[in-house]
């Protein structure tokens, strides 16, 4: 095997953080968008370059294909390309040229089973209302002609933002069944501090964490500041505010994550006590249990706090999406490559959602991750160190070799 | 004495809250407005027919005054006639009107001490960045020629928009001496729910709360909602909310009021913990001593918060307006009008600003108080039953009869 070739690793995400720079440093690549095109030509061009068959398939993902001794199943690892608004170089990236620089380091070494690099498409929900669209088609979670339905705020249809998406040829079908699939694996930026506090190498994810998404409205009553004495009031901030730390509360107690993000007072006047207060909470859990109980958790004390102050509550759930549970086969190979490379590894769970929980339905799966420098993800400042790179794609080339045979 | 005219009393606020009605029922007369100049109008045609000597002086007050046997010191009473945004019928114009019916209660008697019914300029703060105008310039708090200089958001300057407020003749000056005005009182709606909640039917008025406001940020660390271990996070939200409940907390126990009325999420991403929140906080208390207690304590538990969970503050006082003391005298001349009209009435202090913090700079003043239906002020729903407003105008008669001598 050859070394990993950090200048060639770090020069890729550099020309690919071109495509979609802002003026605050943020790198904006909707999906399906012209930065999103150039940047995937780009990678295009590095997979023919390694000899990789390179294809495209019916949503517009990309499946570079390197041969094994035998025709399949295959070994799959990738990531995508596509990021958020004004977001960081690393996420997406990473898992794609990382894993040419894991086949790099492979070089001459022959496998049993195929190793095929995918770059799913539309992974960040920020352009067709859904994320993880490319490894949604590939399982079959969601059908191909749905996703060709999609339609982006500006009423564009994702169809048609296909067909100016610039591939040439037909399209290999999207969705694989479990018999042509071996395992799955995502090198990524961790997008939290754990690894970066507890100085760790990689994480080997155990689960996805599954996530609820509740939309609530506390509605008390407007009145003035100064004349409204406290016991007569009905404060919706001050039931929201209530609330809020009791979801932190609940969060700890039940080992899980809660973010009330999105908040807005009306009607907002400095002197009136506000009338209403609408609000957005996320609950995200490695498994169903825990989310389920942190969700009832969060409704009961919503209600709890509205019945002590007076204030009526409103609240809908907006999306729930299962967890996804890693395969032990895929996590332990990932642990025996960071053994093998002398890296510490922990095992973790993934609080974001990334393509591996579609992977996950119809093969063994897991992803790696690397620390995130200050655990900052989705904004310009996401970071993470060279070496830190480096770890994560001699840990994915050493998985790729162990699940490929 | 006669009894209070019911019926005019109503057409009078009838009429003047098709001045400004807007679509949600809302009155919005600001300032130096054509609907306020209309309204204006109205009164002055009603107290000309009541043969007042109707006066306007330099920054818009009108003064209007009833003989006495003696020249002076005035008795004055009064309010305003501007509004908020989408506003009440009774917030303003209850003062005036009810002045109005309580000086034909009086009728043929004779007093003393000239009365004067004043309508003050610009109350609401809602056109030229601060209220209590008129006040303001007859006390001497402000100059008339500061106040002529005061520009609205559209940048139109206060003495160019009273140049078309449509007075005649030459102004008298604004400011009295103390030696010229013997006692003030301003008939008022309570605008909380005091005395509605305890079914009293007159409060007599014995300090304007002061008012402390700040201007506060919460700096934390904009994170993924999903990545982030709640032992990593820094969210300002979750800061802003402890600290809002430590408000709470800490009006209750000191026996005054506070209120975050205005409060702003940053970014606002549904799955991004929040990284900044900037809020406004509104503190009121009727004592100079009590209101730096709970401005000590709010500042105290902000940067308390801000230690302990890592989150830097920013904060800084916008407004601060000492709390003004009503005059013995005055209040027990409510007390006595309140008995000898066979109502009920308890001292109180009033959380909102009025123009008689300002004439209590020069002389001895009070506000006499009646029920806000549900507590509600300075919205559509702003209400006083007949029989209420009623009561109003007696003890006002009964009051200005009893001071004017």
């Amino acid at each position: 095997m050859n070394p990993i070739n950090q200048r060639r690793l770090l020069d890729d995400l550099e020309a690919l953080s071109h495509f979609g720079r802002g003026a605050d440093g943020g790198i904006t690549r909707r999906a399906l968008s012209r930065e999103d095109a150039d940047a995937r030509k780009y990678v295009m061009t590095r997979m023919r370059a390694l000899g990789f068959d390179v294809k495209h398939d019916e949503v517009g993902n990309v499946r570079a294909r390197r041969a094994g001794r035998k025709a399949g199943p295959v070994v799959m690892t990738g990531s995508h390309l596509d990021t958020v608004p004004s977001g960081g170089t690393l996420d997406g990236p990473l898992g794609v040229v990382g894993a040419l620089a894991a086949i790099e380091m492979i070089g001459e070494v022959k496998t049993e089973r195929p190793i095929e690099v995918v770059v799913f498409v539309g992974e960040e929900g920020s352009r067709f209302r859904r994320g993880t669209i490319g490894s949604a088609a590939i399982s079959g979670h969601v059908s191909v002609s749905d996703i060709l339905k999609l339609v982006d705020p500006d009423g564009v249809v994702y169809g048609d933002a296909l067909a100016t998406y610039g591939d040439e040829g037909s399209p290999i079908p999207a969705k694989l069944a479990s018999e042509e699939v071996h395992a799955f694996v995502e090198l990524h930026v961790e997008q939290g501090g754990v690894l970066e506090t507890e100085k760790i190498a990689i994480g080997a994810v155990t689960a996805i964490a599954g996530l609820s998404q509740r939309q609530v409205s506390f509605l008390g009553e407007a009145n003035h500041a100064g004349a409204t004495p406290m016991d007569l009031r009905r404060d919706a901030l001050a039931a929201a505010a209530a609330w809020i730390l009791s979801i932190e509360k609940g969060a700890r107690e039940l080992g899980v994550v809660g973010t009330v993000g999105k908040l807005e007072v009306l009607p907002g006047g400095k002197n009136i006590i506000p009338g209403r207060v609408n609000a957005i909470c996320d609950l995200r859990a490695p498994q169903a249990e825990l989310l389920s109980a942190i969700d009832a958790f969060v409704v009961s004390s919503l209600h709890g706090i509205g019945d002590a102050r007076e204030v009526e509550i409103e609240q809908s759930l907006l999306q729930r999406v299962e967890p996804g549970l890693m395969d032990e086969r895929a996590i332990s190979a990932v642990e025996r490559a960071a053994a093998a490379a002398g890296l510490s590894c922990r095992r973790m769970t993934s609080g974001a959602i990334h393509d591996a929980l579609h992977m996950a339905e119809i093969c063994p799966s897991t992803m790696i991750f690397v620390p995130s420098r200050g655990g900052k993800s989705h904004c310009p400042d996401e970071d993470t160190a060279p070496e830190d790179l480096v770890n994560g794609c001699v840990t994915l080339a050493h998985t790729l070799i162990d699940l490929a045979g």
